[in-house]
């Protein structure tokens, strides 16, 4: 059977390990490719090099920072340097940025305790978290993770390490989502949103 | 605010550019490459420069060719070199391909004729393959093109030019559904239709 040539089953191949493609996006996306002018192939192909080689996580932060030095959080005068929010991933700083809510600093943990997946203590950046808030300086922890049991047993976790070395930790406040009717909310965050009630 | 390193928002952009790729599904290709091995990223940008380098139109069926020689169906025993199966798109060769249906050979022709869009005969392989059948040997043309106005128009137009060649003439029969693209029809439709072409 006649099929494509070599390097363009290739390409498919290569398309197809990007999250979210199928084998027909991943077909369409290499036909596309072939089609357009070389210079949407090649500008992909350097920026995922130059993307590759030049970003690295901040040795504070652990955010993503170009060539791998410190984040240009901390030298952003208007942010409060007192302030830390604990994420598990990248992307939920930049959901906290949009929300236009903090100007205190990030740590990305990179992501939650997990003992059915493996994923204990020693594969967080924990000891850099400690490293940080032992440099003095920290008022507040934020334990800005997910509300589901792995956000919980992280958060547990976290809480007991940072008290025992005298930070004042907090976390996010569960309830209904702004704009959610009461209707559709489920049965667990309804019985957080009347323990948490704030009074008017 | 806060925002990704320049690289990766480059790498985001670039991603962008393909195909079925929103800004929430670039971002996340882009993160998914970071956190993933090195190799991802570097397998992706070699695949993307090696295709868009190596692959060439075939000279004479004009399919997609490795370095750009003679495409292999040229010396497959196994096909009828008098059968010219002429589609608008590399895509639709796979698409007969892959009903098993047909064994002679195919001459991509780049398109369709559309007036609207300011596409004439000048800018589809027309004298490509009016050159082909000139040199003899090719016993029909079969027009494998899409049941809609514009692989309508092209079929008569075709059909115009290798008459006055001399040259036997065929179409899909039209158990495809009118107004399907002959990308989205599938392998039995196309089968049938091969089977009930009708003369010219």
């Amino acid at each position: 059977m006649l099929d494509y040539p070599p390097s363009l089953r290739k390409l498919i191949a290569a398309l197809r390990r990007l999250p979210g493609v199928g084998p027909r996006g991943a077909e369409r996306m290499a036909l596309h490719i072939l089609e357009s002018e070389p210079a949407l192939a090649l500008e992909l192909a350097e920026a995922l090099r130059e993307a590759r080689e030049r970003i690295r996580p901040c040795p504070k932060s652990r955010f993503f920072s170009e060539g791998g030095g410190l984040s240009p959080m901390f030298s952003d005068p208007a942010r409060d340097s007192g302030l830390v929010c604990v994420v598990e991933h990248d992307a939920d700083v930049i959901a906290f940025e949009k929300s236009g809510a903090y100007k205190g600093l990030y740590f990305v943990l990179g992501g939650c305790l997990s003992p059915l997946d493996g994923i204990g203590p020693e594969d967080l950046h924990i000891p850099s978290l400690l490293a940080w808030v032992g440099e003095g300086g920290v008022r507040e922890v934020i334990l800005g993770l997910s509300a589901d049991t792995k956000g919980e047993t992280t958060s547990l976790y976290l809480t007991r390490e940072l008290k025992a070395a005298g930070i004042p930790v907090t976390r996010l406040a569960t309830g209904l989502s702004i704009g959610t009717s009461l209707e559709y909310a489920d049965a667990l965050t309804l019985s957080h949103a009347l323990q948490d009630r704030k009074p008017l």
